[in-house]
């Protein structure tokens, strides 16, 4: 795999963005392999995403960076460049379902999700076995006593330098502090189609309330329990002879899916939050 | 189009009644065209449509239902036998939106949707000319008295004996007493995928919360807004770059495809409505 | 609608052709509404629409044009500029069925397709009345010749200066003058998952072999019948309950939508033809 | 999990067969959990499907069978009873690609999947440290000399007593005599939407025709390559950013999922094969 740079930015929209961040590129002889925006026209934002082929730059990435702020500079710009081949580091986090888990694991493991996933840490070991089959740190922490397992979290987190971090059905409560600290990075899945069936037992409020297709949703995690973000969404048919199990194992399938395609688009830097919304750059 | 009698039940479940009905529609020589149950396991209720071909039966429709009498006294079943050829009369109320009543009206004129429409009623005259096209009756009815709005309303649908009304994306609440006279004849198109974004502007909800997928619901109309049991559903997939009028715009495909989709299995006596929830015979 | 200009461009891909087009955009004062792009790896092709609020910039349309033609040269571009508010003539070709023609007309009458339809062309007249309601002009042409047929549907696209033809379900041969005429600006809808059943009685065929999901293709008419480059494509379930006529049913829902799909992207110019396959920039 | 039999049955169509075998199921105190049919209205067929629950039966299975007996000469039926707790014996036949294996053993794994996967046979190693962390037996047949190989894998089969063969992904043709043994029985996965893109690459293949969507299709095997019944499809919406690589990596989710839904249909005993189609009886 190639390298590549990928440039994300968002500022103030106004006339001539493009032409800059266009120009500096072709300046240095940057190769556009991919180039997307998107103007917001209620915030007045703009956002724009390009991903230049490294070796076709006639300069260094710091080089590129430092003349680069004089532009950001000129338009507000926030900014980032990341390289495709700067593998991020991902934690995975779980509990008892192996759905997902077992999927990114597989994923990763095929080579179709270039992401480093440094560790699984979990509130039971069930799943223990299986992620050590792929050669992968597991950590069982104990939720007994919620303030020192998170502590425990976050001080796992710290260890492994986490740059995103997964949370493949993890049935517990996620700290402020810790919402806080992994922002825009820390990914959820939540088993139904939001804003439908906030909070516990989705299928079960899905079941009572006879719909006719059920959902699963892919949001980054804020303070405000599935109100954060959302990065993908997608929903399976089900009728009225589908009991609850039944909903639960077809929601398996779904959630697995929208978790994979979330964190895909996220490790690719395609996604920008913005307030409670997502900008999804493909 | 050959007749065929279409026998709905549902009674509580035991050992046998499969048996029972299948054996007297055997013994009066009927052909079944369809045959489907369900097995509520939660409510300990059984659900079953049978399609007989007419003219294969050796007794009368009268006869046959006095006989089956008996059988349903048997099980302590509800019960009803409609004619595939009975055209039941249908009422459609419509606001300014055109789109599903242009699209039941098309369906309709095409010879694909097998029901009589009487009347359009509605509370603004944007769409007679349309509804005139096709032959038939429109009524305007003034809606800023309510109270004597929906006198007329009332009264026309008795006029008319509306077997079947449809609510083809109208705007106004009906009244309790209509919601009951009506109660499980009388379908609504909702544009949200309930139970997200219950109530008015689900749009523009949608668009503020940044789904990444909008919907739309059919629905019988309950004295609860938005609570009734839902016939079916469908979703459409939306991103960042559309505003609240292409949602709006994509909407109204879904809209007109799931109520469709719903007068359609209610015509044909496919829908059984049980507590806030639905089985479908098909 | 305010109005914008779309410019759309093709050349062989390098290094700088963004820079150049955008710093031009910019240094015209230029509001970039929307802009994408796309680099083929196989062809060495890039393509780009570039949508501009008319009213920003600082020359005029026909300045804007001649100046751009030295970065064209430049970097030996195919491109044109479309302006949003100047509507496509658009005609509709049809024979017996009417739902594809149904639904174009209501979008149109709704104010959602941006499109002057300046006829309706028949070779039969079933579709006559439905066409007039909406103020349309409706022409019979009899393919009992077809040769005298086929002149006269030409003789009649000349007359109405046809910028872009629908084939709504259209049932006879374009003969190749015609589809070399209208290359890339002739839309037909087919009625099978292209490349699955090719050719007639797509339901038919698809009925024989148990498929388990039925589509529609919207593609550009070519010399090669059912082979132009696909702009669009959807599917609906089927079963084994359904027969031919319930497919053909089923079918004029994914008929419908994915033509009208197709003719939308069309007319807001985010088509690139290329080869027989297209490029959707959107 | 609850003991129940699966009584299906084909026959000529005719008056009667609904209330004889539910009056013989009723008869014996069976409670039906499930009951579905099938009317070919072209074959003159009928099918159906009863779900009893075992512990409801007054009698024992063998007189049950022996009884029925006389129920199935009277309509001349094609029958068959199995028992819910009575896992098949599947051995899954692979070759390099592990997305359809992982995602089969890890549904097994987790007891969604109610069988016993008794072997893995593959003509490479790269799936063996997977299939044995499961606990599974993996067989590597080498298959340069295509004869022998085949012999070795028909052996396995024949001491594994495959009730049901998956192939997931399996790369070689099927030998006739193979073919015919497990005939109804032996499922494949082609990774297109058939009949599109018979043969080999068909990814290669959509990429180059253009089309907007890729599938996947389940089907058993017959001796025609990818022309036998086609038990389950699905699709994925592309677009020309898809390069073949992408499309390879968006169809493997569509092919593990069409292949599980397949293979739970198969071992739910609700597929019954007729001519080229499938009946899928739920």
């Amino acid at each position: 795999m190639e390298n590549s740079y990928r440039l994300l930015i968002s500022c103030p929209d106004t006339v001539g963005i493009v032409a800059a961040v266009s120009q500096f590129i072709a300046n240095h002889e940057g190769w556009l392999l991919e180039a997307s925006y998107h103007s917001d026209i209620d915030s007045g934002h703009f956002f724009m995403r390009n991903e230049i082929k490294a070796d076709s730059l006639a300069v260094s990435k710091d080089e590129f960076c430092e003349k680069f702020q004089q532009v950001a500079d000129q338009f507000s710009m926030q900014w980032s460049l990341t390289e495709s081949t700067q593998r991020k580091r991902m934690v995975i986090m779980a509990s008892h379902a192996s759905h997902c888990l077992a999927d990114l694991l597989h994923r990763w493991h095929s080579g179709d999700l270039h992401v480093d996933i440094v560790a699984v840490i979990a509130n039971h070991n069930t799943l223990q076995s299986m992620t050590q089959w792929y050669g992968i740190n597991f950590h069982h922490v104990d939720m007994t006593d919620k303030a020192m397992g998170n502590q425990a979290i976050s001080q796992l987190l710290s260890e492994y330098e986490a740059d995103v971090v997964v949370l493949a059905r993890y049935m517990q409560i996620i700290p402020p502090a810790l919402c806080q600290q992994y922002s825009g990075r820390m990914i959820n899945i939540h088993h139904s189609f939001l804003p439908s069936f906030i909070g516990a037992n989705p299928y079960q409020k899905a079941y009572e309330r006879g719909v006719k297709l059920i959902g699963a949703t892919c949001h980054y995690v804020t303070e405000q329990l599935d109100e954060g973000p959302i990065i993908e969404q997608d929903v399976v048919r089900v009728n009225h002879r589908h009991g609850k199990e039944d909903m639960v194992r077809l929601g398996k399938d779904v959630e697995s899916r929208v978790l994979a395609h979330g964190v895909r688009l996220h490790i690719e830097d395609r996604v920008i939050a913005q307030g409670n919304k997502t900008v999804i750059l493909e």
